[in-house]
C-alpha cells in the first residue's frame, strides 16, 4: 500500500471510509477566521483549491458543475424569478450564474463569513466577475437569523449553497429553517438546497423531503450531477416549491438561453431529475 | 496537510493529479499472475476491493453502477440480443447482468487472466452467482486475438469490459479491434465499450467515436453514469451500431423488465444519454 506524502492535500470522508486527494504545488494562503479555517492551494491539475475546515469547497477546474446545477435548474423551473437570495455561497460562483439570467432584478448573497468572499475575490476572480453587477447585493451575517427576519413573500427563489450539515450549517437542514424560507417566498416560489451525495447520504435527502413537506411546501424534487471533488464524485440538490408542483420547467427558454454554460443544457436538466432505482426506494420510505 | 498513513489504500491518478483512497481493514490476498498483479482488500465501508496493477477494479458497494450500465442500456437498445460476448469482465459482474435478460441464449466471457475469475469466485461470490447458468461460457485468453478469429456475423452484442487503455488493454482501443468487432457482429448488432471519465478523458472518447465510424460502424453514442471509485467519480461507455442507428431503444421492455436493478431504469437510460455542453463540443470537433 502506498501512503500519500505531504505533496498531496487529502480530504478524508471519515464516516464514508474514503478520501480524495489533490497533488499540490503550493499553499497560497491559510487563516483562521472568526468562524472557520480557510486554506487555498495551487494544485497541479485542478487549478486553485479552496478548503474550509478540512472540507473541499471548490476548484477552478470543476466548480462549474456545482454552480451551474445549483442555479439554472431552479431558475428555469420558476416562471419568472426576479428576486433571488443565496444563503451561503461566499465564493460568489452561484451569484455569477444567477446573474446570467436577464430577468433577475435583484440577487442577495447572505454569507456568514466575509473572509470567504474576500479571499474568493483575490484567488478566484473568475467566480467574482459579476460582483459589481448593480443587481448584486451582499450581506455578511448569519443566514438562518437573516431568513427569519425577512418579510412575507419577499423572494421568488432561495438557493441554499451551504457547507455540510455540521457546525454552522446544521441549522440550514431543519424544518424550522425550511418554514422560514416558505414564509419568505412568494406563492409559486422555489427553494433549492445542496443535499450531499445520493449514494452516501440518501437518508439525509429523504429527511429533507419529509421536513420540507412538513414545513408546508407543496412539492419537492431532488436533482443530481457529477462533482468529482466532493465525496463520491456525485452530488445533489433538493428543490421545494410553494403552492405549485415541480413537474414542469421552461424548456423553450432553456433551449434559447442567452448565455453559455459548460455542463447545463436542456438535456442535462432532464438528466438531473431522473432518479436511480435505489433513490426512488429511499424517497418512497 | 494531512498525509494518509498505511491504513489506507490509495489509487493515484497520476496525470490527473488526483487520488482516491479507501480505509482498509486488511489485505486479504495478493499475487502476481502471468499478466498482472492482483490484490484484494477488506475495506471499512466499501466491502471488498479488487485492485489490478494499482488500478481500482471494483468494490462490493458500488460495482452495481458500472455493471448495470455496461450491460442493460446496450441490451435494451438491441432489438433481440441472443448471442452476447464480453471481452474482459473477468470479475463476472457483467455476465451476471447480461444473463438477467431471458432472451439471451448464449453469453461468452473472454478474459485474458483466469486468476481474475478464480479470485472473484472466491472473494466476490455475489458477482459470480450466474456462472453456473448453462448459457454462460468462459474462454480464458487474449480477447483481441479471439475476436479476430471469430466468424462473420456471429454475435448480436459485444461488451468490452476492460481495464484502462494502457498495457494489455491498449489494443482494445484501436480501429483494428473495432473493425474485427464489426465483422463479428450481425447487422443490427451493437458493441459497447467502457470509455473512461467524461471530464478527464473527453479526447479519448471523441477518438473512439472517430475510430468506430472509420471502422465502418453506422452510429455511435456515449452514455455516462456515476462511479465513485473510478477517477473523477464519473464514468462512461461508448456504443457503436452496425447497419442501424442508436436513436431508439426498447422503452416498453425496460419499463416491464422481469428483474431488479439498483441503479438502472427507464429514466436512467434516458439520463445516461444526455450530453453535457462540454461533451457535445468535444464530440463535435
Amino acid at each position: 500500500m502506498m501512503a500519500l506524502d505531504e505533496s498531496w492535500y487529502s480530504e478524508i470522508h471519515g464516516k464514508d471510509g474514503s478520501a480524495f486527494s489533490f497533488k499540490i504545488k503550493e499553499k497560497l494562503h491559510e487563516e483562521q477566521t472568526e468562524y472557520q479555517q480557510i486554506a487555498i492551494y495551487q494544485t497541479e491539475t485542478f487549478g486553485r483549491l479552496m478548503v474550509i475546515d478540512d472540507c473541499v469547497m471548490l476548484t477552478d477546474r470543476d466548480n462549474f458543475l456545482y454552480h451551474e446545477m445549483m442555479s439554472h435548474p431552479a431558475l428555469f423551473t420558476h416562471a419568472d424569478p426576479k428576486r433571488v437570495v443565496i444563503i451561503g455561497g461566499g465564493d460568489c460562483g452561484t451569484m455569477k450564474e444567477v446573474l446570467k439570467h436577464p430577468g433577475v432584478e435583484e440577487a442577495w448573497q447572505v454569507e456568514i463569513d466575509q473572509r470567504v468572499t474576500d479571499l474568493s475575490e483575490e484567488y478566484f476572480p473568475e467566480l467574482c466577475s459579476a460582483n459589481k453587477d448593480p443587481r448584486a447585493h451582499f450581506y455578511f451575517g448569519d443566514g438562518i437569523a437573516w431568513m427569519a427576519d425577512q418579510g412575507e413573500a419577499a423572494f421568488d427563489l432561495i438557493i441554499v449553497d451551504s457547507t455540510d450539515p455540521v457546525g454552522p450549517a446544521a441549522g440550514l437542514f431543519t424544518q424550522a429553517f425550511f418554514a422560514n424560507c416558505l414564509k419568505a417566498l412568494k406563492t409559486g416560489g422555489i427553494m433549492v438546497q445542496q443535499s450531499e451525495s445520493p449514494i452516501y447520504h440518501s437518508d439525509l435527502i429523504a429527511g429533507m423531503h419529509r421536513d420540507m413537506k412538513a414545513a408546508g411546501f407543496a412539492d419537492t424534487k431532488t436533482l443530481d450531477f457529477p462533482q468529482p471533488v466532493y465525496p463520491s464524485g456525485w452530488w445533489s440538490a433538493t428543490m421545494a416549491a410553494k403552492g405549485r408542483d415541480l413537474n414542469n420547467f421552461r424548456e423553450t427558454d432553456i433551449a434559447n438561453k442567452p448565455f453559455e454554460t459548460l455542463y447545463y443544457n436542456l438535456e442535462c436538466h432532464h438528466k438531473s431529475l431522473a432518479l436511480p432505482e435505489f433513490m426512488k426506494k429511499a424517497l418512497a420510505k
